[in-house]
Parts: C-alpha cells; sequence; structure tokens
C-alpha cells in the first residue's frame, strides 16, 4: 500500500500534469474520475471503468450512508472490495447531496440535519461524522463536510456558508488525525461567485493545510464563464504542489478550460448521465443518437475510437436501441462516453507533457465545431 | 457458410445429445438459447451472451417487424450484423406475440391482421409475409407462422388453430423454396393439451416435410404435467433425424425434463426477466437477491460457479444492487442466470454422452432440493 502523495511532472502555461499516488494505486493527472453514485459507475462493469483508461472513480458519501450504510460496508471489507474496484477510490462528503436531495435539511454551526429521500429517517451529519463515514468506507481521498450554494444567491449567504464551511474544515482536519496512514483529505474552497470570499476561503484553507484543494460550488447555475473567471482568481491562491480539484464539473469544454487554469481532477455525472439518455460525446462534439438521422446509418459512432462500443455498433444499431429504451444502448453510450471523457483527458497530459497545450485546446475546439462527420 | 444440418451424437433413453451446424456455425444440443427480442439480449454484451456458453440467440420476429422494420435490417446487413453477434440465430415467426402483445387482432385463413403496440399501426402478417421478414433479417432457423391458443381452452377453439397452422405450414414451405441455401424452417406442432389433436399435428407437419419440428402452445398457463404428458405422446411422433424445439420453455426443471423426453432445443425470458427482478437461479435453486438475508453476506453467489458474476461480487452487494435498482444488478443476475441455464445443457450434454443422463437429473434435481447454502 502507497501512501497518499502528489508529484507534478510537466506544467504548460498554467495547465499542469502530474501523478497522485494513493494506497491503492496511482491516479494520472489531469484525471477525470467516473461517478460511481451508489457503489457503481451506472451500467459498467468495474473493469470496463478501468478499460476506458479511468485510474480512480468517485463515490457518494451520502448515497452510501443511507443505504447499505458505512458500518455495513466496512464489516463486508470497504468499498473497494464492496464494488470490485481495486483502485483508488474519491468520496464526497455528502454535503452537496444532503442539499440537493434530502428533505427537511436544517444547518447550524455543529450539523446538518435532515431527512432521507429513500424512507424519511432523520440524519445528523456533522464534520466529524463525515469524516468517519469516509474512513469506514475506505475512501483513499475524502473530503471536508461543506455547505455549498446555489448561484445566483445573497452575498450574505454566500459569506456564511463560506465561514461555515471553514470552521467545518478545521473540525475535518482534526477529525481525520486518527485516519490510516497514507489517506488524504481535501479542504473545499466556497465563496460563490465572490471573488474576495473564495480568496478569504483559499488562504484559510491553505493555512489550515490539506493533501488537496478543491473547488465546490461550481456547476450549480452559473454561467461557464463566471466559473472560468473564479478559476482565474482562485487558482493562483492554492498551494502548487497539491492537487487541484474542480469538483462536479463538467462539459469536455468546461474540463479543457478547467485544465488550463491549472485543475487537475475532475468528476461529472454528464457522460454517464447523458449516456443513459441516449446523447454520446464525441470528438466531432456531442451526438444525439435519438435523432432519425441515424437510423439508416451502418456506420460506427466513431471508427477511430479506442473504444469498442464506438466502433463495433452501427448507429442504426445505437438509434434503435435507445429509441426501443434497451439497456444495451445506455451501457454502450455511458461506455463510449467515458472512453471519451478518458481520451480527452490522456490528450490534454500528453500535450502538457509535449509542451503544445494550446494547440491541443484548439484543435480539439475545433473538431467539437466541426460537428458530427457526414454520412458518405 | 455451412449448410443447416443435424447430426446425432449420443441417446441415453429418450434423451438425445447432437449437433445442428448453420450458416452462422454450430448449436450443441440440447441447447439453450438466450432471447433477444428486440436485437440484444438484455443487459449482456454480444461477447458476453457468447461467453456464458450461448451458440445461438432468439430474436422476436413481431418486435423487430414493428421496429426497426425488416427491410431496414436487410439494407443494414442483416440482423448478425445488426446486433453484432456473428453466431447463428433462431427468429420466431411472429405469431405468438401478435397474440400476446398487438390490440384489435383478426385472424382468417389468409392472415392476421393487428395493430402495432407501439403506434397503433395497423399490420397484415400472411405466412409467406413472415417467411419473408425471416429470409431479410438473415435468420438461421425460420419458424412458419401459427396460432397458438391460451390453455385452458375449448377443444373447438384448439381444433380450428391447430388446423389453420398446418395450412400456414404448407403455405410456409413454399413461401421458403426461396430461401438462400443453407437456410432453415422448422414446423410447428399445436393442439393444446389434446393428444389426439396434437398427433394429427405432427403427422401432418411430417408429411409436408421441416428442417425441424417445435412444439407450440405449451408454456400458455398449463401445469407442468400437462406439458410433459403432451411431450411424452408427441416426441416419439416426430422424425427422429431431425431437431426438436420446445418453444418458450421454461424453468431448469422443465428444460430437464423435456431433455428427458426429447427435446433438444429450448428459448425462455425466465433467465433474463427474473434477473432484472433481482432472482438468481443457482445449482441449489433459485435465490432472491432482494430477500434482507444477503444484505451482510460477504460470500459470492456461487464460487463454484464459471461465470465470473457469479464469483466476484458479494451477495451483499448483489442485493444492495437489486435494492437500490441499479443497473449493474440486473446486468450480474442476467449475466449469472444465461450462464447458469448454459452451463446446465453443457452438463445435460456431457451426462447424456456418458449414457449417466438418468443420474445427472437426480444429482441436479437434489442441489434444487437442499437449497441455497447456508451461511458460514
Amino acid at each position: 500500500m502507497g501512501s497518499f502523495s502528489f508529484r507534478l511532472i510537466a506544467n504548460d502555461g498554467n495547465a499542469r500534469s502530474g501523478e497522485i499516488e494513493t494506497p491503492h494505486g496511482r491516479v494520472r493527472t489531469p484525471a477525470f474520475m467516473p461517478v460511481g453514485t451508489q457503489a457503481t459507475v451506472k451500467g459498467m462493469y468495474p473493469d470496463q471503468v478501468r478499460d476506458t483508461g479511468a485510474d480512480i472513480v468517485l463515490a457518494n458519501t451520502y448515497h452510501l450512508m443511507l443505504r447499505p450504510g458505512p458500518e455495513r460496508i466496512a464489516a463486508l471489507g470497504g468499498l473497494h472490495r464492496l464494488m470490485n474496484w481495486p483502485g483508488p477510490i474519491l468520496t464526497d462528503s455528502g454535503g452537496f447531496q444532503v442539499m440537493s436531495l434530502s428533505a427537511l435539511r436544517r444547518i447550524d454551526d455543529n450539523a446538518v440535519t435532515f431527512r432521507s429521500h429513500l424512507d424519511g429517517t432523520m440524519y445528523e451529519l456533522t464534520p466529524e461524522r463525515a469524516v468517519e463515514i469516509q474512513l469506514l468506507l475506505g475512501s483513499d481521498i475524502a473530503m471536508q463536510l461543506d455547505e455549498c450554494v446555489k448561484l445566483p444567491a445573497e452575498r450574505a449567504d454566500i459569506e456564511r456558508a463560506m465561514h461555515l464551511s471553514l470552521g467545518w474544515a478545521e473540525r475535518s482536519k482534526r477529525a481525520f488525525e486518527r485516519a490510516p496512514a497514507g489517506h488524504a483529505l481535501f479542504g473545499i474552497v466556497q465563496g460563490g461567485d465572490d471573488a474576495a470570499l473564495r480568496d478569504a476561503s483559499a488562504r484559510a484553507l491553505t493555512a489550515i493545510g490539506f493533501n488537496g484543494y478543491a473547488i465546490g460550488g461550481m456547476a450549480v447555475g452559473e454561467p461557464q464563464d463566471v466559473m472560468l473567471r473564479i478559476l482565474d482568481e482562485v487558482t493562483s491562491l492554492l498551494p502548487e504542489r497539491a492537487p487541484h480539484y474542480l469538483m462536479g464539473v463538467g462539459t469536455p469544454d468546461d474540463l479543457i478550460e478547467a485544465v488550463a487554469r491549472g485543475m487537475d481532477m475532475f468528476d461529472c455525472v454528464l457522460p454517464t448521465r447523458n449516456g443513459r439518455h441516449g446523447l454520446a460525446f464525441s470528438r466531432f462534439g456531442p451526438v444525439n443518437l435519438k435523432n432519425a438521422r441515424h437510423a439508416n446509418d451502418p456506420r460506427p459512432l466513431d471508427d477511430a475510437s479506442a473504444c469498442p462500443a464506438a466502433r463495433d455498433y452501427s448507429r442504426a444499431y445505437l438509434h434503435h436501441l435507445v429509441k426501443a429504451n434497451e439497456m444495451l444502448g445506455a451501457m454502450l453510450l455511458t461506455a463510449i462516453n467515458l472512453a471519451y471523457y478518458q481520451e480527452l483527458m490522456s490528450g490534454v497530459r500528453a500535450a502538457i507533457a509535449a509542451g503544445r497545450f494550446e494547440a491541443f485546446r484548439a484543435e480539439t475546439k475545433e473538431g467539437w465545431a466541426r460537428g458530427d462527420i457526414a454520412p458518405a
């Protein structure tokens, strides 16, 4: 078992490539983490997730604390064994889903209290319990509990949530002192779309000291330019020698732009959720397989893809499966999308190493702008 | 491309093992054919279906004629290419689903006319069109159009449907004369639970002459002993040198009992449908993964199984996935069930070859009767 560490390999402008070591193996950065909400990346076998090029997956503490429960998962040997995924796992703290999914939540300085969206049971989540749960899961990288505010919001609300999150950051760090050696805890920068609050949050977190730093509260309703402006302002305040994780983001374009601003890690439900709804991501941009123009098209989605799902099945078949609401349609498009996200990250890493990230970014966007290849 | 042929390898009592050659490869019999209703075995990649040990899959003419349509499938290179399944395919005639799924159906001597359950379009299906559709699909083994009556039913109704089906058998055979060389057409014995009608049907079909003979209209509401009595009476009337196919059957026990009575081929939605609903078939009998007794059970479903899905995931995880309604639960249990059905067929074939089918049948039933292995 390795210990958590982060090594920068190359810089190209503000873009960085590197390597995170964890107790369950290595993560090449910039890294996209497929989301395994309920201890499964929806519609994917674990070895398939690995085959798309993913080094690490994310799991959701909120969902797992409700079902099957962290003590049960620990008794079963931890989350890695449960979901048959031997690689690194990052868990969120549960805070985000408490805000978005649960009913009757109440926040005070001590804790967030909420009613399960599954069966109405009341739960209390403190920063200490959030850390404890993530340790029970056996997470390689744990996140502090924070409060995430939907944008647009009043400055006073954003400021209150930011200060609450900072207090919870300190308590999370203390609680994490009893973690097994080698595991990591990340702090989360909050402050909404307010540069001064983001600045204060980043500085205070750095003073506390974490293994890595996340930008939280983005992709919560704001336009992309607001997010990129915040990244421009915040990234330079984060310790260079630690990973920078942009939570819950985003589209392929968001990822490229965030990498350009020094971000190293990403997670998002878009490739999996959109795959289940008939949308493929590709080097030609998004392709909607529900569209009738695919019904008679014998060509694969992209015969230059490394992903068998993109090469071995016709667009006509994908269209049929999506229209017929067949599981295999969701399975193939999820695999295609995760493979595309990983192909993009792999390209990003190679471009940074070669000192040609700007060219890669321009070429990639040209491909998206050209749009889908026309039928012969 | 091979031509259709059937070779008997061994007999043991009335049980037989053999080999069917088709234009797309070999089928070892007794054979279980997974059901790929809409040109996909639900929740399975085609190479996984092969890996469970399946030599051949079944596809449903009714579903495919409505969507994506036989002319479209032909233009796309046929069903094998569409679904990325290079092995043999048997298609039913569409008759059964016309009866069970469509609205406003009307049958006369010429055709069945019905309204699509998808969009209300009116279709007419004649015996000639059913053959034409199956040829457009590129099916290795086509079935004649027949009328299947739900049991219990009046003798007069059963008799009328049996005679109608015989007339359609003759027309199907004539229509099939323009099939590419090597493809096969099977006739279907009807006659409900009436031995005299079954007898007349089997003799008349044999006189017409088909590549294989199916028993239709079973597993339509009758108890198992009624079905087995019919098989006892009918099988001896079927040509020995042709495959005997029991349509739409059944449970593992149905399969063993039908093999004992000289049946060679089976299809059924039970392993796939039950897998999607949390039920596993195993050498311990059926196991309901919804049951709370599995919630803390770290053991795999069956560590002696050849199927990775049965070995690499705990019962606790399968339980969690089923309770959480995760696609992976349906995927794993479908794979487990299809692998178990194939393992059963493989065991049956080996036992017949070794002249110990009776012992195999008894041992298998003892395993089911002992029930699921108890926790340690």
